[in-house]
């Protein structure tokens, strides 16, 4: 079983969560499996810490923290992973199903860092704006004919599998998994991630290099990128201090109208 | 995955669900998954097959087999399977933690079987009469602090597990699990269990072997013991062949008041 000093570094994080009953749900899996980070984005109904469906874990809806928006719940992560079932769109993103998702946890973890696992509304899954924020996507290998699960249920399910699965391997065993950072460094959290997008914008703007229409596009595939990049805290530490560097500069210069361009 | 041909082999059996919603969830659960066959046995409620929680899964519940007792719902099962959290109550069977039941599960449906995994009502889980149609107990490895699960989002878990894990393993590197019964020969089915059981029980009030106050205990026991040993259907057909023989012969001697014993 994954240890304690471990479960504490995963987040259950559920976005605009629409029915009471479906977070204490979700709560109480989480205390079945020895988990006791929730996090509840912009929940639908006010009164949700009181949901009665959190049979053993009332504690656990009140010390859960409630956030507006999905970048400010998991600022702290270093591995953001959407759920769902990627039927609609293309996603642009890796897909791991849930059996292959244990090892990559377990890997994050054992390097020190922080796992969000991300599940949207129960209507409408998680939003393209919300998987912007993921590392990569979870699938629960469920039947095609019928692959829409209850909330309460996927945490369930993918609970139990990190509990049982996700356990640090010893370490002459350790297969070295397909991710993209190497296991010496620490990834960069998710909050470092969108300063880091926020000045390379700015530079961007001021360099008169992204037309007004395409801002919002850039600015999504901007995100992606940098998750994409899998960038470690001391590589984002450095490229933020460029871009810091580059703004300056470019502030002092008077911008020239340069027609030959 | 498991195939389709496997899954339909697998019975999910809920005995007397007190709420509704719950036997819609655990057959949401069995859609996802793909396993089609519920057995409700005693239910409390008698609308049930309305229960709305049976998202994307209606035909199911309605396709449903209802039964008045345990033993009619597994009757044709060859390996029975109790669920639920082992605590109150020394175990008269083995119990497997959820991990260890694929390969079980896997073997027993490479060599044509039926299996039953049954659960107990939200309330109280299995009764020890429950129990003892059952060849072994599974535990899901929940946090002792808060080991009660709900129901559909056991049902979800166990389901999930088997699906992904009871794969039938390639035949030369089949690993052979710790089961009692030789893997070439196929199982008795429950119901002919219950029968030897009624036979062997004839027998011993007809040989006065039994006291009348015992009867409940000994019924109790030798329901047990049969699934302990692991008949297979050829083993059971020769001792009920037996015991029919011996019952018959004992109906012809009149019975001596023998003192001296």
């Amino acid at each position: 079983m994954l240890p304690e000093s471990h479960r504490e570094r995963i987040d259950v994080v559920l976005v605009s969560p629409r029915n009471p009953l479906n977070i204490g749900a979700a709560a109480r899996a989480m205390a079945n499996f020895g988990f006791q980070r929730l996090s509840v984005v912009a929940p639908f109904a006010p009164m949700w810490r009181q949901a009665r469906s959190a049979v053993g874990a009332p504690e656990l809806l009140l010390s859960a923290v409630e956030s507006a928006t999905l970048a400010e719940a998991v600022a702290a992560c270093t591995l953001v992973v959407g759920t769902g079932t990627i039927r609609y769109r293309k996603p642009e993103q890796p897909v791991v199903t849930l059996p292959d998702l244990a090892p990559l946890v377990a890997r994050e973890l054992a390097r020190g860092g922080r796992v969000a696992l991300v599940y949207g509304s129960e209507k409408h899954g998680l939003t393209r704006d919300n998987l912007s924020y993921c590392h990569l996507l979870v699938e629960i290998p469920t039947d095609p004919r019928q692959p829409s699960m209850n909330l309460g249920q996927a945490v369930a399910v993918c609970l139990y599998e990190l509990a049982v699965r996700a356990v640090p391997a010893p370490e002459s065993l350790q297969e070295e998994p397909a991710t993209l950072i190497p296991s010496t460094t620490s990834a960069a959290p998710s909050g470092r991630l969108e300063l880091l997008a926020g000045v390379i914008e700015e530079a961007m703007q001021v360099a008169g290099y992204s037309p007004r229409g395409m801002q919002p596009a850039n600015h999504h595939d901007l995100r992606l990128l940098l998750r994409r990049l899998a960038l470690s805290a001391h590589d984002t530490r450095r490229i933020l201090g460029l871009f810091r560097r580059i703004l300056w500069r470019m502030k002092r210069i008077p911008v020239r109208k340069d027609k030959s361009n």
